[in-house]
């Protein structure tokens, strides 16, 4: 099966296999007038129409881009898809003045999520779970992380992960599944954190690594949360599971979540506000990917990840949309891209290729996804819209127009295939 | 022709026939599991669904809501819609530092968008604005307010007016179309303001008025584009051709814009960051309804007009996209709600008013439009949500599943009849 996307104004993608950073992730490739030619699920040429004509013969199918722009599927490094129960009351008390850390005392916060959560049946949690990735496609996302750290205890925590692998079976979403049972202190241990970390330890996270259900793992290494050392016991064995490891870092304050993610040697390391310059420059060296999470900071009405800095430092930047019920509850792409710019001070460039290339990176997947690229899976997102940068600059509108996930046409103007 | 609209989880809507204001823009009411009843193209039943049954036959067409939420269609009371030209380079040499007067004095900002729009035809400049009109009524605008001003000559005010004309005839969104030829000084006339001023009041103004193009009239009343003096010269005929009195106010700078707008009994005020308490007192005491941007205050990275102090002042507050190619190139009322809460700080219910009742209201149009009650003109919404503050809480992505126009469905699980 082959498929031609022909009559684009432009195609515009990052290059390379890995992560680009420092001046590197503003280098947006723009191709005038290329085509792109998919053959089963990869990119076998990127170029003019003359010379794809003169190489290839006619395609199985073509899908005209009409004026539009071609770019890379949106990856999506940080999710909590698999959620029930909504906290829209929540936001209304923080506009009226009060602190996420006073919603959670009465009662709000995850602790609200992980009660709905384990009452869901698998059914309905799948059920919620599609309905997500059908929002994050008609945005543009082909592929998503996911974790999970709603259920808390080993049942919940198994049901999270197995609605995660069926819904990758049954949709064109690419899934990236993560354990995460330390993403919050359970209401029943509230006064034992160790005794947790101990049972996260040698019951939950075994037994997800059992069933195949994880490739990576993160925990919330936070102030009131899981310390510095109850993190470290925490990712003990991710090595042993070959789980890649991510960490929520700095988020609510700088406990040095920054520099840690550089110690345990993580892929990535999201939220990041209150990271300090030594965690920066430690994640430089490293080479550890920041994933901001724009949308949390709009939402939440606090600052936003210091992503200029990270740029300037060396630090890969990835995007996000931290989709969840209490902090950003968002499936868009799109709006984090535009919220990166015109909330954190990224460049449209910066801000697709964190959306993309760095996103893929921090999920292991340069090497097959994140750039319209001969070689790389045929993910792509053709925008309504003369450039790239009309993904900032016509805020608010869905500009995708259509969505191909590994050579397949999954959108169609605007409509699922 | 009826149609029913029946199954949702909620219909909310402001109640009345004038702008709320005060603790009243607070007010959204929650009618549980109520139908709305439309005969022609009015609502003539919102209630119970056994009582509807009580009171009415079978309808000729039923529309499901779905465990959606229902509200009254958006009215966008502030646009720029027909304009040609991309102006999505300047963004980010604002991200980098550049002022909006800087990238005006460069060549950008609005002449860059006259030059375009005088060499568009009126072909072009109707595909554009028929384009514009598809993505207000995806994102559930029924009713928009649209202005000329790009023109700035004769020919080409008439031209952007009679493009208006025609696209209101050919499209479901209802246009009220408004002259502003003094949205600028041109540049033919930079050196001699009051010149244009006089060419506006005895030529521009009256070609407009007598071919009807217009129900109002705006003006830029801004340090460096018209003086107080010449914004009252400018509207000293709105009387004579009945002309409602909106103006751009106080954006840049405390000019007195807002004290103004109630000197001259204008209908609305937009824009306002920089309105002084003794004007914002005027406004509340004549009854001038302000019209908040938080669109450009987004685009713009600038501060958010002071909508809480407004609506603490009893001033009734509006919302609207502002949609122009320079400083908020957005259709999305819902975009907009969620700004003017999480941006600028109204609650979700002060937002859906500002968006519906008192955006009706700025319009003249508050005795047929803006709420869901009997009488009223059927321009309804079904979100994909099941409240009302989930426009906000679930930013980013289009929740608007049907749009009803004047009792017709025009939008139907997300594609235009």
């Amino acid at each position: 099966m082959s498929l031609l996307i022909q009559g684009a104004t432009v195609v515009a993608t990052p290059r390379g296999t890995s992560a680009l950073a420092g001046p590197g992730q503003s280098v947006l490739d723009l191709l005038p007038g290329a085509v792109v030619r998919c053959d089963g699920r990869d990119i076998v040429f990127v170029g003019e129409p003359r010379e794809h004509d003169r190489l290839f013969g006619a395609p199985d199918e073509v899908l005209d881009a009409a004026g539009g722009t071609v770019l890379p599927g949106f990856v999506d490094p940080h999710t909590h898809l698999p959620f029930a129960g909504y906290r829209e009351d929540e936001f209304d008390r923080r506009i009226a003045g009060a602190r996420y850390a006073e919603i959670a005392a009465a009662g709000g916060g995850i602790v609200a999520t992980v009660a709905a959560t384990r009452r869901a049946t698998f059914d309905e949690l799948l059920a919620l779970t599609l309905h997500r990735l059908d929002l994050q496609l008609a945005g543009g996302t082909t592929t998503t992380e996911a974790k999970s750290g709603y259920g808390l205890d080993l049942g919940n925590e198994l049901k999270q992960l197995r609605v995660l692998r069926e819904a990758g079976r049954r949709h064109p979403v690419e899934i990236v599944p993560t354990a995460m049972p330390a993403h919050e202190v359970p209401p029943e241990w509230r006064h034992d954190s160790d005794g947790y970390v101990e049972l996260v330890v040698s019951r939950i996270h075994p037994a997800i690594a059992a069933e195949g259900l994880a490739e990576q793992v993160d925990v919330f290494c936070e102030w009131g949360v899981f310390t510095p050392d109850q993190t470290r016991r925490l990712l003990a064995d991710a090595g042993r599971f070959r789980w890649r490891i991510h960490l929520h870092a700095d988020e609510l304050c700088d406990l040095g979540g920054a520099a840690l993610a550089a110690e345990v040697g993580a892929a990535a390391a999201a939220h990041l506000l209150h990271a300090s310059a030594e965690g920066i420059a430690a994640m430089a060296r490293r080479g550890v990917i920041a994933i901001a999470l724009p949308g949390v900071s709009f939402f939440l009405r606090e600052r936003f990840a210091p992503v200029r800095a990270l740029v300037d430092a060396g630090v890969p930047v990835a995007v996000a949309t931290d989709c969840n019920p209490g902090s950003s509850h968002t499936e868009s792409m799109p709006a984090v891209i535009a919220l990166a710019c015109l909330g954190a001070g990224l460049s449209s460039e910066e801000a697709i290729i964190a959306a993309t290339l760095n996103a893929a990176a921090a999920l292991g997947r340069a090497d097959r996804l994140g750039s319209v690229e001969t070689g790389k899976q045929a993910d792509l997102v053709v925008l309504d819209a003369p450039s790239p940068k009309h993904l900032v600059y016509h805020f608010g509108v869905n500009l995708v127009r259509h969505v191909v996930k590994a050579g397949r046409v999954v959108v169609s103007d605007g409509a699922r295939v």
